[in-house]
């Protein structure tokens, strides 16, 4: 068997890693806004902790179909 | 039979991680932002809301477009 | 028979998800501006609302365009 | 053995490495709202702190998740 | 032994190299804001110290990993 490379693995790893990339900071920029709004009006937490999980959900939704995304083109 | 290198995989896996990058970034900036905005004017809650949801569904729809791009230019 | 690699798929999506990185980003911060701006000056929504959908529509339009470009080139 | 390249290794490295981007970004992001809110707000430390701790969670998740990616779709 | 590029090296070295990305950003945003939380509240250096040492040891460790990944996945 000729080789030309000896490079492994399937390129469905890099496709995760990739879309980790945008998830990880956009969590990051939520909860960020969450704990600086919590900490100048207190009373507020209540009605912005829906939208805190609401908006790191459907961030971190999106790293997550990059892990299943592989299984759907073939791996 | 010859390999040139031992990778495996669909490239539409790295084509979906990458059009997941800038949509995680913006659905995270536009929650950020509806947070902050919410914690100061908790009257304008209701005003905004609509468009933080039509940010969000703007910014994730690319991300969705490139998952179902693969089938279109072939897996 | 010779496999290069065991690589499948068109570049064209890899095209696609690069041009969705900006978009992406860009859609999510027009819309966190207005966002912000509407809740501090809620008498201001009408003025810039115009403006709103104007950025969000040409930052947009840099991915769409990056889903048809492979036709152009050649899938 | 008819060798193309010198090049070795698992793309899993490349896929970890793409993984890291973001989570290294967003835990900084989430701890320096942290700090910063704690300087100016003291009494909120701990009402936030729980909120500091989600949101590093969360986000290192995605690298972690990252690491382990490589074993599922083969290194 | 036919060799086609005069290419060598591991692909490791290029997965620690973009491991090193975010957490060369993020240690400096925790850092950052640890200056500038100290230099307007001189009196909350103390408080928030250990959240800037926690913040830079959670974010750097992400590279950390990226440098023995390698060895897990083979050099």
């Amino acid at each position: 068997m000729d080789v030309l490379a000896e490079l492994t693995g399937s390129v469905g790893s890099i496709g995760y890693g990739l879309a980790a990339i945008g998830p990880g900071i956009g969590v990051g920029i939520v909860w960020a806004a969450y704990i600086q709004a919590t900490a100048r009006q207190p009373e507020s937490a209540g009605l912005t902790r829906t939208y805190a999980f609401l908006g790191f959900a459907l961030s971190e939704a999106l790293a997550l179909i990059g892990f299943v995304v592989p299984f759907v083109y073939g791996t």
